[in-house]
């Protein structure tokens, strides 16, 4: 019989994906040039050029058998001592090979985390705000997201609600730094004061606690900003990361899981995500993404412009009074709506061409996320359109 | 806390697995291609040029953003338009884009299927011999595969069998026509028995009862065979397809689900799966792979050396006096071992260097499988070890 559980899901449509819908069907009529559209957190500069210069010499070159072959559940053998080199490299970590799992983006990367480290009714923390996709990531495991409310004077972490609810029923915490939709990035003290804390209820309550660090924007940190790698602190960690938006390829759909080798029966879990895969119908991502992506490892997109949006929009929020928290990377800002009503304020916005999205779903009530992920000639075009909002309708 | 069903599974090894490890072993010491290795199921002819030349063509000329951007989690919509177009034509069926859902490879197509069909505590049937990774693929849903034993005179349908089991708690029934391992095409009169009985039980059980159609090797028919169409003769049929076989690129990991269109909710079930997608981490298949398969939606790579292969093959075993039924597609053989014990069987064989997979697990104790995606010419020079192999032992 057709389960009803995902049926009943289909009613609830997505409140990024409608605004986009708008603003495509807007653009239709007056040009989308024209319309400021901050809906969607879709990379605005190229892949590298490598990257594509690899896929092309691994179809004219190499052996297509070979190319196109099975690869091992786990990843292929080669680009998993190569994560692993790039990862010791740069955060002094000791990963070998066997401590990395390739998956389809950090979807497929947390979908293994979780039902390595929990089972159907344990519970898994994360912090407000939070990207909303944790929502069934975690409960369609059987497992259940709680969130810890945020703290809303910087987006760092609410500790002392955080004690308070990590209870014994705790398998793991999951973070996102930096962080979807505040672009706050967890500061060295913060990452520090979360792991002694979760040390500690390990020892109180006899069990792991893991760290699911969730690093799609690993790589989009913005200038002097602190951007510890939180693996570094905390043995049981298990990192999630997607090159979707450090390479500019979300559609290719490639990340892994890198587990700390310190980590309780570290050598094992790469192996138990590949048990996993068969239960969910992941196996391993593919071969010629895999290949290409190993060897540009060390670069990135030219990120530059999301600091410069950040930087132009920023200044433009707090000059028209907007309370907001100055991102410390990604391509998101979350200021606070100018009423209680973040759907409202959206609402209203639509008039002047601004497509932002409320972030009540998000775990923050009476905010907006706003993806500058577009061209800068639109933010600044879009700041005219962002001022006779504030003072028409304010 | 690390969950022990996963850990506990890393200690059954796959036969395959340890078999295909040791031919590669004793390849490093006698020359591989002196190893008759007929263990792994990985195809050995090559992707046609055409698409090797699209995904160039898709590097070169597209824009990177556009083609590496997210698409839709249902797959991009002017792919799964051609798809339905293609099956269409082949078939006779109505499928529109809305029908299609893109998955990463026949396991992601089961994944998606299984779960919009059934709940844990269900049961899914499915007939002896299976690919045994059915197994995980259906208990780690939570739901339990039963297998209806096999008719071992032409490995069709056990119907006797199958109507006993058949019973109230069956959400659908898993077939894999052409099959691995028998290579046994279900003929047109197989499949009207079995979709007339399923129909006959829906309607005294008063649920559905799905027919889900894996079928990663629907392009590799033999010369002559009735090669039926599952979906045209049941509406409430699931068809889960992979390229791996057709194309021979089972590493980039590229397949659909196709949904009567007839079947209840026939219309919502591709968007349902895009929600089971948000529990399991999958979120569609990779941008430039989707592209670059709509433009050989109606090609495949040269199939014929698979039938070759078999003729050969199908020869010398009858020959040498093995019981063994002609397969109809597919690059698997399975004839019936000389001894009950069809491990101790493959274990002698193996100091003949011939590697064989016992078929204990895939439901049928006894027998042997051949997978002869090999070179032709090997399967030749390994009739003389076969022969020798029989002769010495039996």
């Amino acid at each position: 019989m057709i389960v009803q559980k995902y049926k009943d899901m289909l009613q609830a449509k997505s409140v990024i994906r409608q605004l986009s819908e708008f603003a495509v069907k807007r653009g239709a009529e007056i040009g989308y040039e024209n319309v400021f559209d901050y809906s969607l957190g879709n990379p605005s500069v190229p892949v590298p050029q490598k990257f594509t210069d690899t896929m092309i010499e691994l179809l004219q070159n190499k052996d297509p058998m070979e190319l196109h072959g099975y690869s091992q559940s786990l990843g292929i053998p080669a680009v998993r001592d190569k994560v692993a080199a790039s990862l010791n490299k740069r955060f002094g970590m000791q990963y070998t090979g066997n401590h990395i799992f390739m998956t389809t983006g950090a979807a497929g990367a947390i979908a293994h985390a979780v039902r390595c480290v929990s089972e159907p009714g344990d519970e898994i923390l994360t912090f407000a705000p939070y990207f909303p996709e944790y929502g069934p990531y975690i409960n369609l495991t059987g497992a259940t997201l709680k969130v810890v409310p945020a703290d809303t004077n910087n987006f760092q972490i609410n500790f002392d609600e955080f004690e308070e609810m990590l209870t014994e029923k705790d398998a793991a915490v999951l973070i996102n730094t930096p962080n979807n939709p505040s672009g706050t990035v967890y500061s060295t003290e913060t990452i520090k004061k979360l792991t002694a804390i979760m040390a500690r209820k390990q020892e109180e309550y006899g069990h792991d606690i893991f760290l699911i660090s969730d690093e799609p924007y690993r790589e989009i940190v913005f200038a002097g900003v602190d951007s510890p790698y939180p693996s570094k602190f905390y043995a049981n960690t298990l990192s999630c990361y997607s090159f979707s938006k450090s390479l500019s390829l979300p559609g290719e759909r490639i990340g892994y899981v890198a587990v700390n080798p310190e980590c309780t029966d570290g050598d094992l879990i790469a192996t138990m995500c590949s048990q996993i895969s068969r239960g969910i119908g992941h196996n391993c991502p593919p071969s010629i993404i895999q290949l290409a992506v190993a060897e540009v490892l060390d670069i990135t997109s030219d990120l530059s412009v999301y600091e410069t949006n950040m930087n132009i929009l920023y200044k433009e929020l707090i000059d028209l009074g907007f309370e907001c928290v100055k991102p410390g990377g990604t391509f998101y800002i979350l200021p606070k709506a100018l009423e209680n009503d973040a759907v409202a304020f959206c609402e209203k916005a639509k008039k002047y061409d601004l497509i932002m999205v409320p972030c009540d779903t998000f775990g923050v009530k009476g905010y907006v996320r706003l993806a500058y992920c577009i061209e800068t000639e639109k933010v600044e075009r879009s700041l005219e359109a962002l001022r006779k909002f504030v003072k028409s309708e304010y």
